[in-house]
């Protein structure tokens, strides 16, 4: 496997300010980044590359939801219930661990039995009663040696208030998702509620990590982009599959890990349906776009007792790094659960409408509000009321209707300061279309991780061990660089121009100025990963003519400086190749 | 004056999807707002302009710091003492008001008299003294009707606690700069140690206001693009300035309001230095170039009591719009304010070098760190003391250096569980630099009060009353619109080259495929500000032509099917003119 070395890419990265930690001359935060020049160019490079990818490619409805949520919302998703890691305590000194962490360290450095191993297996998936047993089984200590409490439960969303005292309580969002399925009424009503369709998002996500390791992959504060697809049940075959299909890729799934091609992984019922498929494809082909090594890159399936019962299937793309392999995207089929978590906890139909192949006959609550009584008394408040009574789910009216006699049902909704009483009768109806909750399969980047790995996988020393960033021209923090031997005043209209010709064609340009020698300003950009530069020497003067020097062959050309312009656009556009 | 129709507007704005209310299938969060496809679309396109007008072209070093901020950074900013609202309570039923708000209404109330419109000048600025004074003289009631309890101060930050209990305080950031601030000394280095330069951020910041009022212009959480251009004291002068200085402007200043070029702004003293001048002018440019009306475009003098007291001057550009004229833009001089506190509250030299016009003998405390002993001790931790050693400030140094005797001094440092005591000793030495704080100017932009001005100054009405938005292409969420009267297979394969065309160009393309008339067709189109629609007609098998239609004029063209793309990518581009 390829070795990275570690120490040294994190030492450019602060060096040449691609990253570094927030508030550091406050003596840092743990778990929280900052992103200088070189590295906020690269993330953009690579959202703007996803948005085309996916966004865009597949007419994709992209929303920006808050990064705050309320209670309400997050209780329903159950992530105020379940969006927990499980902390012990050391008796003696307090210090708090999270359980498998420490538990796991613990178990690795036991001398490895069956059973052992089977332990370490499930530590991640484990109950706080579990955890406390397996601490006392094999008599596991705090890393200072002292005896440990009994577990907890920790839950990892940063908690806070809106408006004054006793204001509501809200969360920072623990992923974008949530925001996208709190709008799907509006979506689909936007996509004239024809289905499949999906919405995507891009926004920062929080997760109150304990004690943040493995250095800029387990963060506080990070950016996800999400994809929600939403496609009925029975209805996951894909249109553009086939665009796919002959992608080979490394599957380690249930029963083996191979080699094959998603068309076969279909046919043999490896991967559960063709829309899941397809979105492992097109991940695969974006992260080697970017320049992600395509050797370094396998899909893992789930096991079973480490998905969520109601998943129907999840593949994460994981990447070797330093740090082993990590999860940097997830693709999971999630059936029709949070839809549903959403029309339980905030009673709004979430239904969208399905053709049936022949009518049928149905019975359904309808409600007759008094909309005199109602209208006079709540002016331009009334239009609010009846989207809300309109917009209740009959499984909510079902559960909460009371008979009042002689087929007379009353439903009392709370609204302002008021409590409205509402008639309600049982109606048969011929339909054409059904109201279902569609299923959502869910392609959840995580944009940091993304980020560092492919850091990872473009740096290289050169032979004089000087070390360089192979980005792509479309990636790279800077296209190209323009310098000069010595500096002489007439350089400097075709600098400007050089670099207004670039710059309007939505390229990043730098006039290196510092006074150092030229192989020094080329290893400055090496580090940077500029994969252009144009130099500018005292021959100029005489022929007009200026060198261009790749980064990656370090071979230079010497050509017309009206020329050079359009000749550097092509080879960073990929128009023409070098050499 | 321009009128707005503001309910019409919000009206299309929430059927649309440009935006809605967050969380609202929960009741709604007032004061968050999550943005739909087309509200976000013009979003993007309004940064995308920004980044192009400000950073590219001004080479601005774009960073992204983390929306939580540690205690001590916020303490040391001011924001934890200063950052607040004044809040008062009703007696009776306990409901909190703003202060400001609830006096200035009363004070509107009332028969205006000189005493009183000079009160309401003043409102914003009082302090609870004042209030309580204010409240007690006009005998000022809740809107309740009962008596208000004494006036406090309310901190708007949102909290939240990082790590499990006892964890550090942190706070949703109120503003962008301060990261950029942080981040000074390597800003700095990464620009070679130059001044000026200047830095850029865009992002999420938070206000946690008391009872969010104007609708969409008075949020929660809302994005800001921020810029702070670094700058010595006495060399404010820009060079760039005569490109803007030509520019003629509404500017309401201390003694009168004009429409004067920022020339004579400048030379009349008015704007207080060029740099000030020269981002006036910028900004001017930019909205303008967005679509803002510059009929309804001022910018407005701080008076001397509305500024923080260190201050050297502050400009807002000010949009009119349905809720009056708002501040969309504050563009500050707020000399080394903000890098001094820094200093102070990190104990880090935030110093940059500038050169002497002589050199110059100066006296400063050099420290010496016992490194045989701490190196040790230490092992791989003994590089970041060094690094903490060295970049402690000279004026921290001063406050805390303790004499042991006959000329000897020391300073005492904690670092992880130690305290490590180094000898100082004060040092004559030749310089040819000196160590200063630069001055910062900062314009500060409010994208979605932008957004909102920008929405309002395009809508317009037909003369048969159907409501258009004019956006201008690159602002418009979707450039273009590809229709057909009645649906014929034929019509797929050059729908789907036309789409791949302008997408490839960078462009946002809708087939519509609603069966509805080509009329309804427009009209939802016009609805979205779709500046281009492209229609297939049953005479396309015939001719292969299509129709081309403008927004705003109405008029249609008809065109070969093979020439329509580059035709409106060069409308959409303003490379060739409609008629």
């Amino acid at each position: 496997m390829r070795k990275f070395d570690q120490q040294q890419i994190e030492q450019i990265l602060k060096k040449r300010f691609f990253i570094t930690q927030s508030a550091y001359i406050y003596g840092g935060v743990s778990g929280l980044y900052d992103l200088g020049p070189p590295g906020l160019s690269i993330k953009t490079n690579i959202l703007s590359l996803w948005r085309k990818h996916f966004v865009l490619e597949e007419d994709m409805l992209e929303i920006e939801t808050t990064t705050m949520l309320p209670h309400d919302v997050l209780k329903a998703s159950g992530h105020v219930d379940k969006f927990c890691d499980i902390l012990v305590f050391d008796e003696v000194s307090g210090d708090c661990f999270r359980a498998d962490h420490l538990v796991g360290d613990a178990l690795e450095k036991m001398s490895p039995t069956e059973e052992i191993s089977k332990e370490l297996q499930k530590v991640d998936c484990m109950s706080c009663q579990e955890i406390d047993e397996i601490i006392s089984k094999y008599n596991i200590r705090s890393t200072l040696g002292n005896k440990l409490s009994k577990s907890q439960q920790f839950n990892l969303m940063f908690g806070t208030q809106i408006g004054y005292k006793g204001g509501q309580t809200m969360f920072l969002r623990p992923e974008t998702a949530q925001g996208q399925f709190l709008n799907f009424k509006k979506l689909c009503e936007y996509n004239n509620d024809k289905l499949p369709f999906a919405s995507a998002s891009i926004g920062k996500a929080y997760r109150n990590e304990i004690s943040p390791r493995s250095g800029l992959l387990r963060v506080r504060e990070f950016d996800q982009a999400e994809i929600e697809h939403f496609v009925l049940t029975d209805e996951k075959d894909h249109p553009k599959f086939s665009t796919v299909q002959g992608i080979k890729l490394k599957l380690m799934h249930h029963d083996a890990s191979e080699e094959i091609t998603l068309k076969e992984a279909i046919e043999r019922g490896i991967v559960c349906n063709e829309t899941m498929g397809y979105y492992i494809g097109r991940t695969a082909l974006f992260l080697i776009e970017l320049g992600i090594d395509r050797e370094l890159l396998r899909f893992r399936q789930h096991k079973k007792d480490e998905m969520a019962h109601y998943a129907k299937g999840c593949w994460d793309a994981e990447i070797y790094t330093s740090y082993g392999w990590i999860e940097c995207v997830g693709i999971a089929d999630r059936a029709c659960y949070d839809l549903s978590c959403h029309e339980d906890g905030s009673k709004v139909d979430l239904r969208c409408k399905r053709r049936l192949a022949e009518p049928k006959e149905i019975e359904e609550w309808v409600l007759k509000l008094d909309k005199k009584e109602w209208g006079a008394k709540l002016r331009d408040r009334f239009s609010v009321l009846m989207e809300t009574v309109n917009g209740l789910s009959q499984k909510y009216i079902e559960k909460n209707v009371v008979s009042i006699g002689e087929n007379r049902n009353r439903l009392s909704v709370k609204f302002d300061e008021y409590t409205i009483n509402i008639e309600c009768s049982r109606v048969k109806k011929k339909v054409f279309v059904e109201n279902v909750i569609p299923d959502v399969i869910e392609p959840s980047f995580g944009i940091g991780r993304i980020l560092y790995a492919l850091i990872e996988h473009s740096f290289y020393l050169r032979e004089d061990s000087r070390p360089v960033f192979r980005f792509k021209p479309a990636i790279a923090p800077v296209q190209c660089a323009i310098g000069y031997l010595i500096h002489f005043d007439e350089f400097n209209e075709h600098i400007l121009n050089i670099k207004r010709f670039l710059t309007d064609n939505g390229l990043v340009v730098h006039v290196n100025e510092r006074s150092c020698s030229i192989g020094r300003k080329y290893s400055s950009c090496d580090e940077l990963g500029i994969p252009f530069f144009i130099t500018f020497d005292p021959d100029f003067l005489k022929d007009r003519m200026v060198t261009i020097r790749e980064r990656d062959s370090m071979q230079q050309i010497r050509v017309d400086v009206e020329k050079c312009p359009s000749i550097v656009l092509e080879y960073i556009r990929g128009q023409s190749r070098w050499n």
